[in-house]
């Protein structure tokens, strides 16, 4: 049974909180840490979250998201790459574990000149994360994202692309929604051993009642949490695991009824 | 741009026409082959099947589909079992290149479990299938499919499964809906060299309007069918190339007008 003192709440699984709410959610719960977003960020302000959890006593176990690297254009790709440097700020304000990468899609380009454009964003990224003392956190995303959310796809190609970095500076954040499936899954999380920065748990829902706002609570659906959260503990991780489901019905549920239901199912079945 | 010569209509692309009809819209097309569903043999009766596509000269490149072996208990997989050999009946009496398989998921079962049943599903398979001069085709479906439909998802693991079998009898389907998002695309079709025993287009639309029935035309989506089919040459294919498109806004149409555009995108897109 995964201790709570591992849990996270990643704030899109109460997307109607806002931080503040999060915050004190996580605090009446006993949740010690949290993952908050930008847009949410923006809302309260960076200044006032980081009193928020420093208040609380909450620890962040990351910043969603960086990333979003590919476009049609260098202007926009330059602008991409200006808000990475802010999403870097951010998360070094709030001494977040790391800064999350879901890094882009390929619409509109050819797959190829997209992870291009992933690899030079990194690589134009990497040394003002280093200075502000903040670890990129690579995110493949399940492969039914790959034209519209994240070229990156597979924990090899995450790590391929890690490994040009320093350890402690750059790698993988592993979302059992996106790597369940893999037939080589075990194997590359071990590979992954020493770049493992974050853990992430959810469930898949048969059938699936959306690509994007589809995903369930731990226990509904067919992956083995447990199983996975293992094989990362033998890979060497022992930080947060995060709790990040995008599903419309939870959305649309009082949060902290969620928040209660994320706590049991984590204890029930990671 | 590919031959017309090369091009079959994969009869799920213009569902709502029966055996006699889709063959009798090939032959007006001039579309040289076809791939057959085994609901729709069912209803029109094999024999009937196999007398329409000799009269009109039609070449089957496939039978559409074996597989669905993993299941909770011991009878049902047997019945399974038996609805394959079937299959092999019919794909031997239609002369078809090959009878797709999609191999079954894992929703009730771990995802283990569910491998090792396609694994024994296909070698209790073989031998019956080889007798009747039939090819086993085995088809990687999209990660997305993973839990419903075939936890047989990439190339390598497809490949790994046949090379336990003589390359004559079983072989591999490559469909570039299911594997084109793959980093290493490339190579695993490289390595499916002497195994290719189909290839199938269609496009991948963004924004996915539905998991099952949101595959686009050639051409309306990020896939770059030449590319891949390209890539499928290399490796010595030269066999027919299938269009198989699930997609509900192209079954409520006109199925003459839909396989006219098929042949169109074919030609400027393939």
């Amino acid at each position: 049974m995964a201790d709570k003192s591992r849990l996270s709440l990643n704030q899109i699984t109460t997307a109607n909180w806002s931080v503040a709410q999060a915050v004190e959610g996580c605090a009446r719960h006993g949740v010690p840490s949290i993952a908050l977003w930008r847009h949410k960020i923006e809302e309260a302000s960076l200044a006032a979250c980081v009193r928020a959890v420093q208040d609380a006593d909450l620890h962040v176990s990351s910043v969603c998201r960086g990333g979003m690297f590919p476009a049609a254009t260098v202007e926009e790709r330059r602008k991409n790459l200006e808000d990475n440097f802010r999403a870097v700020d951010e998360a070094a304000a709030l001494h977040a574990d790391s800064l999350v990468m879901v890094v882009g899609g390929c619409a509109g380009l050819p797959i190829e000149d997209a992870r291009q454009m992933v690899a030079d964003g990194v690589a134009a990224l990497a040394p003002y994360a280093r200075e502000h003392g903040v670890r990129i956190g690579l995110e493949p995303l399940h492969p039914m994202f790959a034209a519209d959310r994240s070229v990156l796809v597979t924990i090899d190609q995450a790590l391929q692309l890690a490994q040009s970095y320093d350890a402690r500076d750059v790698g993988v954040i592993l979302d059992t929604f996106h790597i369940w499936w893999d037939p080589r899954v075990e194997e590359e999380i071990a590979q992954s051993a020493g770049r493992i920065f974050g853990f992430h748990v959810s469930d898949w829902l048969v059938p699936l009642p959306d690509v994007l706002l589809g995903r369930g609570l731990m226990g509904d659906g067919v992956i083995d949490n447990r199983k996975l959260r293992r094989l990362v503990e033998q890979a060497g991780y022992d930080g947060p695991i995060e709790v990040e489901i995008f599903n419309r019905a939870l959305w649309d549920a009082e949060p902290g009824a969620v928040l209660a239901q994320v706590v049991e199912r984590f204890e029930q079945f990671v």
